[in-house]
């Protein structure tokens, strides 16, 4: 790429499947149909922690249409987990955890068939007591929700890095909070669906809306007892994820067993209401945060301790509890920290990874308790955080590399855009203006497998077809994908073809999660199209007789640099090199994973997990109505480092998307939970979630410089910027009218509350 | 491979989608149903020859139900070829050149109503003068049926080796011969089918049962003026394609041309009728032959003319023709061989290829009319063939390279198993016995790409998946590529993956016919499969610290060498190898064309246009009942020398099937055109295909040796068997009843005619 005018890298590229998504022309799972398709429906258990003891379902069975029931028990007690060590799950629970955790399901020619089935399900439960609250769950004589976790502790991380004491000791001031952040849902437009077909071969293949289709592999392998080499996975078009889609989920284990029992396609879409029982929601947590700092505002000291909610099956809780102390150490320098995080079972609704996977809560925490800090120091919070910003060359105490860093830019652009010295302090408007940052990792290192791989093959005509492993959900990743092929081959967009998310075709990926796909699928399809360049520059070097590094690939033309008027067309190149030696395939491959990581040591926690990492600063303007407590955000000024833009569009796409999903866990989104552990709103209904009508007017202000690791120097951006969002609201409530909520949502009602108090 | 004990290599393998078929799992292309799918007609001309004047289809559109018509209009003047130089085709004509010539295609939500709303368009057509027979289109003032083709010759080849009128000058006897071959159809169980959809960004895919997606993507981008980046063609299971499945039809073009007008996916599947009708035929052709030998059998010269009918269209005429001639100069050394071949234009449906492919009617000639000269110098038919057959390092007058060749033995082979001596001479009885030879390309050498590619990729568990560009229509080619890769890699063929022919996914590959599949593709899946094995050996070796020239893939064990208990699993070794370095893929890749051949020269068509060379003996044993005339083939003993056998089960099928089809073709089969060149019989109750109960026993004896370029030594067996077929056959009843027939098919009708004049 010429880096002083590149062809579309850093421009604003539409969607190479915008026109299929809003024309409805674009088939997601639950758009297919298959010959002889069933309808399956799953039935949960109305307690929220039971054995089943018997399951008689006879009369569904013999009810015309009904082509097969099955239960927890056709798994032969086996289990999955998205983590070997926290295989706790099994899809169909012969043990419910949970109101609504499945426990059967039913195969019928429609779903009225199909419901009418399920209440012709008896289950026989041994009903067993339960436990809804994280702290009462760690207490002795506590249920025990999982055998072989002693106080339905599922997670423990721990690190302690410096000497915290020693740094309160040292410190001017110190404060010691305590928050709360609240259970949300992803809310993706699209409810997830799947069908299954089981063929004689002892072929299974799945088509459903996942973020990782290797996983859906794996766990189902696991659970079902077949080899991966029999599982197919495909990923049609999804409609969003967030984080929710990433694992197995009930619908695909009972799917699966349904389709090998009756040898019929099944599919299996859940409701709205469903979507968000079943699947995935973000884990409430506690955080106390203790920070101690010298006068002049840096932090000399910070203490972390996390106590999350699992609810009833383990997910993601050991990678969501270690990032949530991780992500603390990523935009400020702090020499020393220490964090404890616990995730406990509950008898409720599942917790798991969503947008920030457990970096939002602490986030929220810690940004809000610093502007706390700066009202005491009389400091300026923008300037807080300036003195304590993380810069390019920095090792965090934890092993953090941080090759590029711009937080301190992003900082300093994003209030001088939001004018914020103009509008900050005045604590007698209703208007208020507040800070908050962040930092995330672009892909962590895991154990295993976590590169990325991309074929490329470019066919007679000069069209070019792009597969990899990594998963589209609605961010663009297919985008950038073509741009990068666009860039270093000259071709236009419309020439390059996408195929993404079918693990029999495309190159093993290990999904869509942890802000890793523009970093390790965009370095390998940098690769993978390097090789063609390459090959074909070879070939253009001996036609025109000049030295191959002269060879440039621009505008569907390929001619030596410094004579583009002597040029041979892309596609005429193409063609000749197929034709040379009677038809030789131009295809290239890349695989990718930085080199530059470690899996970190598992006593000290020290490593440097990802390849590089994205910092944010956001500025929110609110207007705080001191009659009916109602917020009313202004405006949102962005001020991102994801390293290199790759698509301007997409970009804002995620700085406006993490504006509105952040709007909604500050303000409105709220999932109660009641009796038994039931979610009494699990309605778009009565769940709050933001809409068209409530997003703002978002800025968003492009610091970043290349990393020397990222394709073409781009780092994340899915993720980091929603974890500030939250607490830079908060902040502006207070600079609005000086009310300090603890506790997500900040709804009207706890405002006027605080205002009320505040009269007395 | 271990040559001495391969795995998999020359077993009897179960088609790897044989139980999928037979249970009937397996999905067709009519199978398949979208979303809003509609379903497509076509309406053909009822006169041979006719411009299409003006089409009005108000009526047919106002029909409820009814979404679109198009026309040959609507193509613009554009036409395809399967040859670049004769594009003479549009799919939809705007001038009709046979009774059937499809001019218009409508969509409709059900079939009812589209075949409702054929009857609602009116045609008129300016009727032209037409001409069905070959000689007649030659003939001044005949209709000229395409522009620019002069006495409607759509292909006229000629070589001329040696010198021929110096070797009959010095031959001890020489005979002139005519014969005619009658047009038969491919019989296909699966009549074809498409479903095309058309999405906004300008993306067509096509789902069609196809030999060649390839092709069948060029054409549709010829004929719609869509770039080739924007077409994506699936080949779902194809019922069986005998080389008519391997051109785009009207079916695909109206198909198209319906879903972009709609904006619906369209299906449009041919009745048997419409297949027989609309598709391919085999070219019809005289042959006449003239060749002179030595009194000791050796032939000294040949010349062999030949006058097909295309039909109205240009197919594959110039490789057609080409073939006629070639294939002469592979069973037998002929120094001095002269050919000139014509393939004229008629007003009848189109003949293109089938099995074979031009040979089969040649050979038909040549092999009947070898016997009489064996007759005439009172030798043993198979004893004369044996004094010329081609051996082994033989390069033929016309630069064919014969490396391997076992034709001799499997002469000497075939009658033995036969009990030849035995068995002939008899012409009392009413029983008899016959031979034939014959030889065929494994792929030709054409202008452009001819490679085939191969992509291999290994997940963590051992599972192997292998994209393959090649088509398997059922002959079984997805099985030998597993087998390669099972033999190299020493994984059960159960782990072995293999999809084929997508134009988006898998590897460009040219397409199933000139019986280039094993050849071409397997060396490519060969070269893909040791890449693999080569990085997992090195892995292998590093970690047994052995050399990696001893490591040995077997049993799903990797091993050192002579210490087989020390191994490590395929699948540990996998984990492995993904594990080292935090995640590899572990992909191959591979293409191939051989190095040893070349394109014709143009001027002498001089060149070895193929990289191996099949050869065969067939011995046919026969009953004739002189009171009815029918013929009861009792056995055929087949020597076959295909090189080195790669699945003796798919061998053993080929063997089989050509045997079927040759009997058909022998005795049976024949369409007959009636007034106006329309076909009179173009269903499976009138015209004669053989049946279950008509296929006979066939003994198979395999005699090739390796051949140094196929792979693992293998060579083509799909066409070259059925070639020697027909002329077995007649020659048996020749060495029954004293009857030569030269004319196909040899009927009851016809044996009891000569046998009426044998009395008199």
């Amino acid at each position: 790429m010429d880096s002083e005018n590149p062809v579309c890298i850093g421009k604003g590229q539409p969607f190479i499947d915008g026109m299929s998504k809003a024309s409805g022309e674009a088939m997601y799972t639950d758009d297919m149909v298959l010959p002889r398709m069933l309808i399956g429906k799953l039935l949960g258990s109305p307690y929220p922690h039971a054995k089943v003891e018997n399951i008689d379902f006879g009369k569904a069975l013999s009810l015309n249409g009904v082509k097969a029931v099955v239960t927890g028990r056709d798994l032969g007690g086996k289990t999955y987990g998205t983590f070997a060590s926290r295989r706790d799950e099994s899809g169909l629970a012969v043990k419910a955890r949970y109101v609504g955790d499945p426990v059967a399901a039913v195969a019928a020619v429609d779903e009225e068939t199909a419901l009418e089935a399920l209440d012709l399900i008896k289950v026989d439960y041994e009903v067993l007591p339960a436990v809804f609250d994280p702290e009462e769950a760690m207490e002795e004589g506590a249920p025990l929700i999982h055998d072989g976790y002693e106080r339905n502790i599922v997670a423990y991380r721990k690190f302690d890095f410096g000497d915290v004491d020693a740094g309160f000791l040292h410190s001017d001031y110190v404060r010691e909070d305590c928050f709360f952040s609240q259970a949300v849902c992803h809310g993706a437009l699209e409810p997830r669906s799947v069908i299954a077909v089981y063929e004689l071969s002892g072929k299974l293949t799945i088509w459903t809306s996942t973020q990782a289709p290797y996983k859906i592999r794996r766990c189902l392998s696991e659970v079902l007892g077949i080899s991966q080499s029999k599982i197919r996975v495909v990923k049609p078009y999804v409609g969003g994820g967030f984080g929710g889609k990433v694992e197995l989920n009930s619908l695909h284990v009972a799917a699966s067993l349904l389709a090998m029992r009756t040898r019929r396609p099944v599919k299996i879409s859940l409701t709205r209401e469903e979507e968000m029982l079943l699947t995935r929601i973000r884990a409430p947590m506690r955080i106390y945060v203790k920070t101690g700092v010298r006068k002049d505002g840096v932090i000399l000291a910070q203490s972390v301790d996390c106590l999350a909610d699992s609810g009833a099956y383990a997910s993601t809780s050991i990678m969501l509890m270690y990032n949530a102390g991780l992500t603390c150490l990523i935009p400020y320098r702090i020499k020393n920290f220490k964090y404890e995080g616990r995730m406990v079972y509950t008898n409720k609704p599942v917790t798991g990874p969503m947008r920030g996977h457990g970096a939002n809560q602490p986030r929220f925490a810690v940004e809000s308790q610093l502007d706390m800090i700066a009202e005491e120091l009389s400091m300026d919070p923008a300037e807080l955080r300036l003195r304590n910003a993380t810069q390019a060359g920095d090792t965090s105490v934890s092993g953090l590399v941080f090759n590029s860093c711009e937080l301190s830019k992003a900082i300093k652009e994003s209030i001088r855009h939001a004018g914020w010295h103009k509008k900050r302090g005045n604590k007698q408007s209703n208007r208020g203006i507040g800070i908050a940052c962040g930092g995330f990792v672009s892909g962590a290192r895991g154990s295993g497998h976590t590169a990325s791989g991309t074929f490329i093959q470019v066919n007679e005509e000069g069209g070019v077809v792009v597969l990899t492993g990594s998963s589209d959900i609605g961010q663009g990743s297919k985008t950038v994908m073509a741009q990068i092929v666009a860039e270093e081959l000259g071709v236009p967009i419309s020439d390059v073809t996408v195929l993404s998310g079918d693990t029999e075709t495309t190159p093993i990926d290990p999904g869509t999660f942890s802000s890793r796909v523009t970093f390790y699928a965009g370095n390998a399809t940098l690769i993978a199209a390097r090789e063609i360049r390459s090959k074909l520059a070879d070939i253009a070097a001996t036609l025109m007789e000049a030295n191959v590094e002269d060879i440039v690939f621009r505008d569907e033309k390929v001619f030596v640099r410094g004579s583009p008027e002597h040029y041979v067309s892309f596609r005429e190149l193409a063609k000749k090199a197929e034709g040379l030696g009677h038809g030789r395939l131009i295809i290239g491959h890349g695989q990718w994973a930085p080199d530059n990581t470690q899996f970190p040591d598992r006593k000290t926690q020290y490593g440097n997990v990802s390849g590089a990492y994205s910092f944010a600063a956001q500025v929110a303007e609110v207007e705080v109505d001191r009659e009916t407590g109602q917020v009313k955000i202004l405006n949102f000024t962005v001020g991102d480092d994801c390293g290199r833009v790759i698509n301007r569009l997409g970009v804002e796409g995620q700085a406006e998307g993490s504006v509105a999903m952040g709007l909604g866990q500050a303000l409105m989104e709220h999932i109660i939970f009641g009796e038994n552990g039931k979610i009494m709103n699990p309605s778009l209904l009565d769940y709050k979630i933001p809409t068209a009508l409530d997003c703002i007017d978002t800025r968003l202000i492009e610091v970043g410089s290349p990393d020397p690791v990222g394709p073409y120097g781009a780092k994340e951006i899915g993720e980091g910027l929603l974890i500030s969002t939250v607490p830079a609201i908060c902040n502006a409530i207070y600079d609005a009218v000086g009310i300090r909520i603890k506790e997500l949502p900040v709804t009207p009602e706890k405002i006027l509350k605080e205002l009320e108090k505040g009269k007395e």
